[in-house]
């Protein structure tokens, strides 16, 4: 988990280590890229404090090799001896007083609320955004945290993708915090705070945020994960979201999906294929490309409003639907050139807007 | 299966096709790269005979996606219409009449034996050569058939892997053949055959080797896949293979593994670990360098003969225990410039001889 985060810097190459540090009664690894700091803790019988760093990339193959026994671990001048069984080794590291200080935030302002779907929620959106140098506000994620809601956004201007979390009992927070996180920090959030229970607790600073989990029956942190923040205004995306419809289409996830994937082998270079509703009863699925071949299917639906046929990237309709999890899904289109909307039926949690390809 | 062999050539695009043909009860697919050819039969209700080529990546994308139902093919000129369900496409294909045309071995003579059994044994050393211009003879596969036996070595000059097949029956072969199988052929046997139960049949012409297995009940072929042969005569390799040892070891396998990837951790670029013996009972492995640091360990061993220190690249040595499949293993040493050899234990079929790296 701490691995992940080392950078491989050739500038400072003191980020490829883990900071490993035995204190009073717990063994602290901690790393960094400068944008991400990640601290673990786990209990441990320390006989003499201390610190040392270490190629994380050496430390993590050696170790996922090693039986699961007990560990020992000795520093001696800059080189660290590690103990499992009949394995011996004594890695070279490098001084822990070179290692950059990973900020800390105390006494704030917090959030905390349920681990897992905080995680799977942000997975809905998170690998939405693209690199932006030009609008590097859209290329993070945006939250917004409030004392009974918390709101996750991500956009590339094709489609955006919103996702509500709300929150049973009101937090202790004291006002409403609006801010954009990178897409690398929400990924490796999911990465390493995904599988465990309980709550997460989140903490407000000025220009950074973090993410703690605690040990198991006891008030110490096991892990802490701090970003820094992207500046910037993020966009009223409430604009882009439509309050209506023209047509309403609601239809199984799985069977829309294959025959969207279908359809995109004959799609060509566009990216394109049509979505056409000429009875209350089947929506069609088609596309063409002259050098290949032409594909066309229909699908049972349920639809309602004006006859439609619009125009979609496969790959952005495709992407909404992996992100929606129940079994059937309500499409709503507002034109051949207005953005349609991807929702979950029976889930108000959820939604992917989408913009068409308007004929040229 | 066919579509794997197709390939992506730039200068004859119909090679990226795949043949599509109704014969009288049998819809057959072929492809071909000029150096494999393979053809596969289905049984089909064919009312009209006919062919066309079509590109093979999209029909296997296609069907790929098509539910588990009955389907129709339609050619219309140069355009095949496939049908299923609600699905419906049609392809643009190439003329059958370009299409190059897969050698048939006919009263040949021929071996057979179990299909399963020969895929699993040709696994142990196929990935052992490497592609070489200046000796194109050993970046193949040698086979020996004979009427009781089949016997195949793979090296790349500094290991070799020998596996040999008892038949139980003798077969009707006529006279032994001695020949080299391009590895790219040897792997898609693998791939082609591995999953088959019952027999393969293997057919020798002069510059060609067909294997060939049957569909279920009947007499009719289900796959036929043929190969060019590579010229030229495969070094005496038995020349290599000692004959006798300095030492013994026989050792857990896993054990012996998990202690050499532990080991290349600290091995540095030249991928050198140490091996020694001190005792009756213990094989001490260890590696050092300089940038990174040490390692040793001791593994619980039954060692005879004379106390040894000999070293080896580690992925060499990975590599054959890779290929063997007991648990535990034979390590024989013949001093610290001659070859070692590993065996499994309770298995006279297999044997990997490995180079020492020869102190400098």
């Amino acid at each position: 988990m701490v691995g992940r985060v080392s950078s491989k810097s050739l500038t400072l190459p003191i980020l490829n280590n883990v900071l490993v540090s035995a204190e009073k009664n717990f063994l602290n690894l901690a790393a960094t890229d400068l944008e991400i700091g990640i601290n673990w803790w786990t209990l441990s019988k320390t006989e003499t404090e201390g610190k040392i760093t270490i190629p994380s990339h050496l430390l993590l193959n050696f170790i996922n090799l090693l039986p699961n026994k007990k560990i020992n671990l000795q520093t001696d001048n800059n080189n660290l001896s590690i103990e499992c069984e009949s394995y011996k080794t004594k890695i070279k590291g490098l001084s822990a007083d070179e290692f950059p200080i990973i900020p800390k935030i105390n006494n704030a302002d917090y959030i905390s609320f349920d681990c897992a779907l905080f995680c799977k929620s942000l997975g809905q959106i998170v690998d939405i955004p693209v690199p932006s140098t030009t609008r590097p506000e859209i290329s993070g994620v945006y939250f917004l945290f409030q004392k009974d809601l918390v709101m996750m956004v991500a956009t590339d201007s094709f489609r955006l993708g919103e996702k509500k979390i709300f929150l049973k009992n009101d937090s202790p927070l004291k006002k409403d915090y609006a801010l954009i996180i990178p897409q690398k920090t929400a990924k490796e959030l999911i990465n390493v705070f995904g599988e465990k229970e309980g709550k997460i607790k989140v903490c407000f600073s000025p220009n950074q945020i973090m993410f703690e989990s605690q040990m198991a029956e006891t008030d110490h942190p096991q892990i802490q994960f701090v970003s820094r923040l992207i500046e910037g205004e993020y966009p009223n995306y409430q604009e882009i979201i439509p309050k209506k419809y023209t047509t309403q289409i609601i239809l199984d996830k799985n069977e829309f999906s294959n025959q969207i994937k279908s359809a995109s082998l004959f799609a060509g270079r566009t990216n394109e294929i049509k979505i056409k509703t000429n009875s209350s009863k089947e929506l069609v699925i088609s596309s063409q490309n002259q050098e290949i071949g032409d594909y066309q299917s229909a699908v049972p639906a349920k639809i309602s409003g004006d006859n439609a046929e619009v125009a979609f990237n496969h790959r952005f309709l495709a992407d909404g639907l992996t992100n929606i999890k129940s079994s059937e899904i309500i499409f709503e289109l507002n034109s051949d050139s207005g953005p349609g909307v991807l929702k979950p039926v029976g889930d108000q949690t959820y939604l992917y807007v989408v913009m068409p390809i308007k004929a040229s």
